[in-house]
């Protein structure tokens, strides 16, 4: 491996799709979701550390899940957990782990990679990854991972690129967030593009030089925090990213900047966005049932999902067919699969009528 | 009040039927299922405390149950709690009841109930039950309280007597026990069937002799257990019983005597047998969701009965029509309304395959 290469595991989310079974204190990240015997995180750690050097992995995440970081990761020191205090969205985020590692390494490649998303193709990542870095080595750019697209899927960001074929690095054309059913199966059928990876790669000097130009709020506020010698000081920091823009990195850098490159790949990846995706990525009986957490006896009931907070809760089904179960400690919700994204109006109205009891 | 009579509760029995609501530690007489802010054995405690003495009342329960009795009878002392060591339904229960109080006033004339029957016309039911405890006092006779039934119920006993007007003391002419619902429809259009309370009054005097007759064996062990003047020594008892046949007082005495009466009367009343009754009983929100223990946010929902260990669990429902939703600490069931049959079968496959943890 080489030694200027570090990686960055973006671990700070909260995922209310999955409400309840991810709670405010308790997000995707953490959680086992697909019954393997590591959480997301733990699984994104493992991955990585065949990438880079096991040192040189960073977990930026918000100060309220250190401790889930520091029990689910024993091996990272907490001198590696870069702990917001306030939630900036990816382009603080970004700013922060790229000082902070340029202090460490003026020369360092970085790989910024979110916790809560699942690799199927591990060694095809592994080479992905590999030649990504290698490619910003050479080119001064602002790379992602791009993912041939298997379906129309509305929930993704789509890269448009010229000529593009797997395995190859090309310039980005267009990007385009979460298009329609119809602009989606245009696109999947063009060939031209691909899904946003959320996982991106550059040297240190590209993103820094970036954010210089495309972010100079973040920019100067960061500047202030490095001595002349480029050191950066973190105690400074949290004052400076309370009054950063909430930005993300994709809208902030990515789809502004002119050296953007996709690096067109497939690897078996989902964000395991929703609790569709997790249906279909899960183990299921001979019914479809898929029982995540806890234990299940399913009459009558067909293509369900059932997560519990707990492996010895036992949940009886009579009668269903094509619901979400997602029983935690203080909250139960029984929705219809194909009702899925009215949960986040459910999380709102609990919020109105109950506070933060139950988020 | 006359200071003979006395009453006896009770509250031993297990209720399978609404598992996992009730369990096997907390039956259904110590829940409010009605969410008046009574539990069952309170509210028929309070009935009877109209009736009879305070101090003349009397809890056979379980020894399982005794703490429930005193935590929710403070009023009640240890020494009028008969705790069973094991259930052998309610002839030998009626047995030790009928000596205990015999011991302590030889004429004593009792009213047993169970604990966890709803009454909604009190001041109807206690005039029925003064009329009864006055006919027994003259009349050597075994007396049950009927009920004017309102629908062709085919879970009840039904009694039939000649002539049978509401008010009115009439020897019983049959029992029939659970019938399918065309004979209950015959029974109600009839005119001359009512349905079994289970509510029975006599003098102990009388309730012995019929043990006498009828269950000799139950007899003769009680009868060690009494000393020449009659006083029973209750330290004697549990072992005595412990060999008793297990059978219930319908079947060993009601069903068999020739000086059984039936006392017709219509007090509002239901054994809330059935997740059907106790949904039909409760109050229900504008969708007809009736919400029982517990905080619900329903969408698309309607006609389901929910509960939860816990007036905290919130639980959210995305179409759902006509479901039983209960949610206890390490069991959720949700079950149609129209499969609530079934749940006996799901609670004994549950214990074959987990053993008693979820019972």
């Amino acid at each position: 491996m080489e030694d200027n290469r570090y990686c960055v595991i973006m671990a700070g989310g909260v995922s209310s799709r999955f409400w309840p079974f991810c709670r405010a204190d308790r997000p995707k990240q953490f959680l086992d979701l697909l019954g393997i015997g590591r959480s997301l995180l733990q699984s994104t750690y493992d991955r990585f550390a065949s990438i880079v050097p096991k040192d040189h992995i960073f977990i930026s995440t918000h100060e309220q899940y250190v401790n889930w970081v520091m029990e689910q990761l024993p091996d990272v020191p907490r001198e590696r957990i870069l702990a917001e205090e306030q939630r900036r969205n990816t382009a603080p985020c970004v700013a922060w782990a790229a000082y902070h590692i340029r202090s460490i390494d003026p020369n360092a490649t970085m790989i910024v990679t979110p916790a809560d998303h699942l690799v199927l193709q591990e060694e095809l990542f592994r080479k992905a990854a590999l030649k990504g870095m290698d490619f910003v080595d050479e080119t001064p750019s602002l790379l992602t991972l791009g993912v041939k697209p298997t379906r129309a899927e509305t929930e993704y960001g789509y890269i448009q690129v010229e000529g593009a074929s797997k395995g190859t690095i090309q310039p980005v054309k267009t990007f385009t967030e979460k298009p329609n059913r119809e602009l989606a199966q245009v696109f999947v059928d063009s060939g031209e593009f691909f899904w946003n990876s959320g996982i991106f790669i550059w040297k240190v000097q590209s993103i820094i030089a970036a954010i210089r130009t495309y972010l100079p709020e973040i920019y100067s506020r960061f500047e202030t925090c490095v001595d002349s010698s480029g050191h950066i000081d973190d105690s400074l920091v949290h004052k400076q990213m309370s009054a950063c823009p909430i930005i993300s990195i994709d809208i902030g850098i990515m789809e502004r900047a002119t050296n953007v490159y996709v690096l067109c790949a497939d690897f078996g990846w989902s964000d395991i966005g929703t609790w569709g995706s997790l249906y279909h990525l899960s183990q299921k009986d001979a019914n479809e049932n898929a029982v995540l957490c806890g234990r299940a006896s399913c009459y009558d009931s067909r293509k369900n999902i059932i997560t519990t907070s707990n492996n010895k809760k036992l949940v009886i089904l009579d009668g269903l067919e094509d619901y979400i179960i997602s029983d935690s400690e203080n909250v139960l919700l029984i929705c219809r699969k194909d009702e899925e994204q009215r949960i986040r109006q459910f999380v709102n109205e609990t919020k109105n009528r109950f506070g933060n009891e139950y988020i």
